[in-house]
């Protein structure tokens, strides 16, 4: 297993990438005037700029993936993954990592200002499709002056994102790591997204997606969306594990309060997360999951077929939001079209939120993968 | 496999059970002045008094387990197991149901008025505890002139109720049948519980449990409770073959509406429940569960091991609300404590609603079992 030295401090950039004069066109039709983009890079980018390694979050991410803030306490969520020595090992690698199109944590989003009308987009934002991110991350690509990554990299929302991107433009990268994605949601799936929609949506405060300019929030909604998607991002016997049936303090109480320790956990997940995400980015970003389904169009596979490259699919035993189902039928396309591809099924009974941690088997895999690339 | 004509046309019945000069005494302290109790009965007790089966709802359940009330289309709950020539035969049995303790149809519950205050109970009604519902079932049964049942039977909160008394009252009964239930709820089932009524209990419109006086409702917190329950109701490969992603008429338009089937079914079995379900009754029979845990006591078998009297009990394959395992738990209880058992894994791609569906294996097991029974 790699050494897990920290990357120390690090800081974010802030760049805007598509203006009214060369406006964002989307993919489903519209376009947008402005873009802002927020990344943070890490480690250095070496003279035959083919080092640089991208990485693509998941529905709730953001830019700041690995290290640690000035001040901050917690680093960036995948610093099990990224720095020094690390799998994503930064003394040899470029690191970049973007907020996504859509999202609230610097890049524009619904939240943000409409140029247009001085108020925030709302609902008024476009509907996004994941070819829309592809398109701004490769825009931050070309800023940055490189033509070619090493590899792209991203786990659930984040694989997707590096699945389309491999089959639409493989000629931007040498190699592609998608881990516990999915390349077509199940019913289920959706079915858990359209209850987290519904509930922000039909909470009071979200004012049709005016709650910015009404001074509202729609607080209520949010929770139970958060509430609701932590229960599918951990296996059941994880939160066996983690809680079993243990009161929260000194015995059960009988009530309606938290009283057992997976109730209060699971409310303390709600109260973080709506410091720090935004309720239209919420339902925009997980409804581009909900549309995704690259495989539906017959000739997907045609580019990815034709370009050298390697792809790494990893999933996880005891993934129950996107089991080892929905990596085996991204690999079987991959196969039939002639790209080389490893896929590893990691032996982990904590769910779709083990691509977050520290599992050796995983990231040696990862680490493997990525030498083997660049060498 | 049984025939299945019809039990036609039944009525509720209505009665008070206990008083304010015999008050309902609770298991966890407190009392009830008033408790009135809402059946239904299809088929004849005959003169011997011994074949009677007693039927316990599950969570959002009801009286009106089979038949059809006057001018109805559909029938009672479990009509595919209750009937003149089905497993629960009308023509040999007599068949009780009642409306559960806390429920809010027709038996006395958190929105029922408080003959003290002149206004509904909200969250001054007790909590209750699954020995409570035993109680009320009891008191009915004597109401009825009965002393021993032919069996007790129930699905998912149904089946607890019938493990409890079973436990508590083994002599109360011949036969008991526990289907598609638990002896003890998961985190995960916990968490699923505690974000249902996190949803109905931050609706505004919930009013701390005062929405009947208030004249609102908590429509919104009970829609998302509904909906996430019914997505563990089925299972996965059930949401696939029902709907896959299959989009609600002519071709997926892209927006936030209810685009994908499965988002027009669930937004409709959310309607349907707003119409007869309470949000009060929701919170606290839920609740129940949550806490409910029998075999923690040391002696629980005690007395069930010392009569005699027969358990039949059943799970469904695919069902991940209850699995199979939580049978076995109370299966590998009841063999130690030398009741006779009989466990059957009923195949089913499902779910847990697969208690309540026309399988052959499954009916034919119920009606095997009871037909021992009686003869």
């Amino acid at each position: 297993m790699p050494q897990t030295s920290s990357l120390g401090e690090v800081t974010s950039h802030d760049v805007q990438v598509f203006s009214p004069e060369d406006p964002l066109t989307l993919q489903r039709g519209g376009s947008l005037d402005e873009v802002h983009v927020r990344y943070e890079t890490y480690g250095n980018l070496n003279a035959a700029r083919d080092n640089a390694i991208f990485i693509a979050h998941a529905l709730t991410g953001d830019a700041h993936s690995a290290g640690f803030h000035p001040g901050a306490r917690k680093p960036g969520w995948w610093d099990t993954m990224i720095g020094p020595g690390k799998p994503v090992d930064t003394n040899r690698f470029f690191v970049i990592t973007p907020n996504i199109l859509g999202g609230c944590q610097g890049t524009t989003g619904p939240a943000s200002v409409n140029p247009v009308t001085g108020q925030s987009y709302g609902l008024d934002f476009p509907v996004l499709d994941m070819g829309d991110f592809v398109t701004v991350h490769r825009r931050l690509m070309s800023h940055l002056g490189i033509t070619k990554l090493l590899a792209t990299m991203g786990g659930s929302l984040g694989g997707m994102q590096v699945l389309q991107w491999a089959l639409s433009y493989p000629q931007d990268m040498t190699s592609a790591v998608i881990i516990a994605a999915s390349s077509r949601l199940t019913a289920q799936n959706i079915a858990f997204s359209a209850v987290a929609r519904e509930a922000i949506m039909r909470d009071k405060g979200f004012a049709d997606g005016h709650y910015v300019e009404q001074g509202t929030t729609a607080s209520t909604g949010m929770s139970i969306a958060r509430m609701m998607a932590h229960i599918t991002y951990l296996s059941e016997d994880a939160f066996a594990e983690k809680f079993g049936r243990e009161p929260q303090s000194s015995g059960l109480s009988h009530g309606f309060g938290a009283d057992f320790a997976v109730e209060s956990y699971l409310r303390h997940q709600a109260e973080t997360f709506l410091d720090r995400f935004d309720a239209l980015s919420y339902i925009y970003l997980s409804r581009v999951m909900d549309y995704f389904d690259p495989f539906a169009d017959p000739d997907s596979c045609t580019l990815i077929g034709q370009h050298p490259m390697h792809v790494l699919l990893a999933s996880f035993s005891s993934d129950w939001r996107f089991s080892p189902a929905h990596s085996q039928r991204i690999l079987g396309h991959l196969v039939r079209a002639g790209v080389p591809t490893t896929y590893k099924e990691v032996a982990s009974d904590m769910g779709h939120d083990s691509f977050l941690m520290a599992i050796p088997d995983y990231l040696d895999t990862v680490a493997a993968f990525l030498e083997r690339r660049a060498s």
